[in-house]
């Protein structure tokens, strides 16, 4: 079960329907997960901002580096355009070159691209290569275009599923985790959802309570560290009209959202964020016979709501990442052991961080 | 008393002697206080990275901008250069040109600068016009003067001195916080020293603890958001041999320890870091015979344990200016009331977070 | 005289009514010029985006950091929220702080303001320390608010006037120069303007003539490069409808006039954009009963021309301040000799870089 | 023939042995050039900054954004880290991801490289689409490791080779250019080199003369500004001993060059800059028993004529370029013609622009 059946609450903002990134209207996100043999522990994520042609129809679109031992293709041209043109794909490290060529095939071959030259392919990735045998190599372009083809609104397949599917965080099984917030509509009443790829370390804290040094009889070690790097892909999706400069502003808060599940964004740790915003009065046309566009864009005074929302629900959606992956073997009998949800919550019980 | 006093241990790493920016050999901290009659409520603090002559030996320096609602003097040319050329000075938002012209004196008139034509001032503020009558401009040249002339080393005082004289967080009373953490040999034996002038809102959490919430029969409301503007200011020294490129990543971190807090980095909130390393072998001299400068420095890999450091000290910091600051009346007969301590202990302890 | 009057036609599009800045409606420009005694060499030079209180009604703004040795106040706000809400000053490198003030000042107090108490002053300098007697810090607040309240639409003095009163570029005598663009009505009709404050070296070229080289019986030499220092504030206007975003890579575009002009940005230069628009429909206002704006953009796919229009109006500007520089002698005796334009004259003649 | 060898002497600095980018001691080059049928005109050319495993042995390196409209891949983890583990690989837009597989696949089965898991891989490209049938996406992994296995040290082919073999620049056949600058012992002796793709627009200027506007009666048309789309990717060696804070500041400079030649960095382009230094006494280790590494760095004073140099070999390297690419006919019927150099050299002569 998900951290907030089990009476976690993480901040004071209300969840979307289903406490997912695809609260968001009309994004949608599809997996293909690899478990095969013994070696193969991987797969693919993709998230589609809306259902048309996203080529034809960019939305504005920001990246934040938090700390960028990572490979995410594409972060150039959406930092400078302010826009995104593709699907997302999150995929493992050594899978960033076949993602982009899937999604550039998939993009050329859009009807309405035909005369289509040039394809910014957001691709991002953590490093599965512990439960993962990353040197084979086994994404395919196929796996990619799966993973775009199942991709559905609703609700979200979390742990080890699709990119997160060979994921390691604070030394427990990660995956992928997703969650939301809703703004009352005083605030403006807009979703936010977060997807994330979990695959850091640090000193785990589950809402605030310090599950990580309960866990382990914690001590302070060279050990801790050595495994606080990896990496942690989030994907930040809103309804709200903001821009890419706001967005921009509301990626640095994923950040602070993972700060609070412990991660420290160790050296080694490749830390992005994507924030993207559906609103359809923000849609930018690949082609107009406009020179101008009108929006109507929140103010700058109207962001702290979506900043709160973006750290309580990316904090929740690591956390989700670890409730619902489970304990896995893989390459080497490398094994990762889930997190022990019965100790979890009965350190969540102590400390009095469980609502009924 | 400091929240470590209490019981309250932040993190797993071990703080340095006086748990303070000034265990980090060299570095002094400098107040200047104005409280006077019913309107005045401002001050300076000026850090000194060492006690020579600054601007003929610069320390490396990095400037990082987590919200840039803010005035920070002196950060493009720390960015470019990679040093810190006087001492930090921090006052409150309309005074930053008075310590511009105070530093730019100051530093011209320094034994060996007589021939200098070129200043750069680092000065940061955060506003505190609630219980200051900022308009006023009340801040001199000669309280920063004092502010650098006071500077010593040994613990700091908080709280309601310097540029925290008047500052709110999360709607209790701010001010100056200071805590530092000295890693083991294992680790480098290096530390990390922070200071901060707290002046921001968001949802406190104290060690993970949701204290802003049970304080306050929380629930979500506008005036929450409100009073989550403001701005937090945070030096961080160490002692470890690091350039600039790794001190702008370090820098980074302290927005993390920000967050553990319950901070939201909202959008009227300045949010800065400025970092330097006082490492002897490091220092830039202003003119040098030498083309060259050889230099020491830790490998990447080595940063994690910083970065774990800094979050840490950054999260106590703060935690201290609450602790230590008490309950102010300033103009118009403002209120801001200290944190409840004896309420926010009782909390802690409901929920395990003292230790004995 | 100016280039243009000569025949020096630099680049393909044309000219405003006055080839300055102040084509941009609305732009006003004000100097207060300082030439006392045989020490005071300095000045100040206001830019005012429009005619009303532009803290109440904020301009679209970014800030481009070519290579920032220098003490440009008011970066990163600019760059955080996108706005400006100042006048610009501009003047010597250490008058930087008593420039915030006045402009905090005149802030302050202008009608309506009265419960502010937050101002971001946008103020940028060159050293003028050759001529100067920078060190004497002798523009005091009023020469600002004299600068502010003197400021007129129409044509703009260039050379030895406000803040380029003691600069030196390209080892002659710098100063104001200013230049603008109007694109034809078929690219959109805008205009940019650009005013610059040239205090910086390199090898001067003229409309692409090897002015330096042949005026100096050019050979390379230490000397170039150490006269090389010093600075380019540039600053650009446009009436065109663009959002901070846009208006980053706009000024991005200065530098690149910058470089034809033969400069080189060297390690001891303050090169700094600062661009916004006037557009009166992207007036942000301080305060408003609404939540959103709604704002009519220019696509990214119109910008090429207003980045050539920036590029070529930007070279023109600094050969306009080299062109109506006249010799002055300053501190020390201290000479700086203008540029000998005869001699200039008639090399360009020669490279047939003269139209009729 | 090559600009220098018809007597055009872009700037004030001497060129290396070669004028080429592997007067850097110890860089090779290798080109891969596609040339088939009527529709296939493209290539990758490889850049290897030494001889050894570069993921072994890393080198200081820095990328620049000129204008982000392109797909660099590899960016975010060389600003992050500081180095380069990888060739760098240009080649065509939609050829990236292969490019970025046959670079992990080469890195993986170097000897030494067998337990590594992570690759972070640096393609650039330019989009060759007129004259290449780009949507065909021809370049293979071989072709990638074919130019790796053939890059070698001395003169570099030109014109259209390698990943310049489509491209089009100024309306002319551009293609992949190089220059050098060596600086005199006195300014310590160290070389530049710059290798261009040149795929990009904007009015021409050959060491300053207005080719452009002389070649086509050129007045000023939408034409030009569409024309002004496309990209460059710049490459800049060095044997000078620079971290990468610096190598960022030598990185922006080639932007600075590429303004001298015309180009005006359109919104269509992708603009950027990789550099890197090749000192010895700079590599790091992947792996180190040390955790500290002593290095011997020019301090920032003496950037200045690395600057310099930088702008030279970059403009000289564009016009290379376009002198040495010859006319090409492509996919459906395209025909981009070479630079009429009997045109531009008597052009050149009437401007005094070619020395004896």
């Amino acid at each position: 079960k998900r951290a907030r059946e089990y009476g976690i609450h993480i901040g004071v903002l209300q969840p979307g329907a289903n406490n997912a990134i695809t609260d968001v209207q009309g994004v949608r996100i599809g997996h293909t997960t690899l478990v095969q043999g013994k070696q193969i522990r991987t797969g693919v994520t993709a998230i589609l901002p809306h259902e048309g042609n996203v080529f034809q129809q960019k939305v504005p679109a920001a990246v934040y580096v938090g700390n960028g031992f990572g490979k995410l293709a594409g972060s150039t041209q959406v930092q400078e355009l302010g826009h995104l043109e593709t699907p997302i794909i999150l995929t493992n490290t050594l899978g960033v070159g076949t993602a982009m060529n899937a999604v550039v095939g998939y993009t050329l071959q859009l009807p309405g691209n035909e005369q289509v030259q040039s394809v910014n392919a957001v691709v991002g990735e953590t490093n599965d290569g512990y439960l993962n045998d990353i040197r084979g190599r086994y994404v395919t372009e196929s796996h990619v275009l799966e993973a775009i083809r199942q991709a559905k609104t609703g609700p979200v397949a979390e742990g080890n599923v699709g990119a997160g599917t060979g994921t390691v965080c604070f030394g427990f099984k990660g995956g992928i985790g997703t969650a939301s917030r809703k703004l009352p509509a005083s605030l403006g009443g807009y979703t936010i959802g977060v997807l994330v790829q979990s695959n850091f370390g640090g000193v785990l804290q589950v809402n605030g309570v310090p599950v990580g040094e309960e866990l382990r009889q914690f001590s302070f070690s060279k050990h801790v560290l050595e495994s606080a790097d990896g990496s942690c892909m989030m994907v930040v999706a809103t309804d709200a009209p903001v821009d890419a400069r706001n967005l921009e502003r509301i990626a640095k808060r994923a950040l602070m959202g993972l700060a609070k599940t412990g991660g420290i964004a160790s050296n080694g740790s490749g830390d992005y964020v994507i924030a993207f915003s559906t609103h359809e009065g923000l849609r930018i046309p690949y082609t107009s016979a406009e020179k101008t566009q009108t929006v109507t864009l929140l103010r700058n005074d109207e962001l702290s709501p979506l900043f709160m929302a973006t750290i309580e629900a990316t904090e929740e959606a690591i956390i989700n990442s670890l409730f619902k992956a489970e304990t896995m073997e893989g390459r080497e009998q490398h094994v990762t052991e889930a997190l022990p949800l019965n100790s979890v919550l009965k350190i969540m019980k102590k400390h009095h961080a469980i609502k009924r």
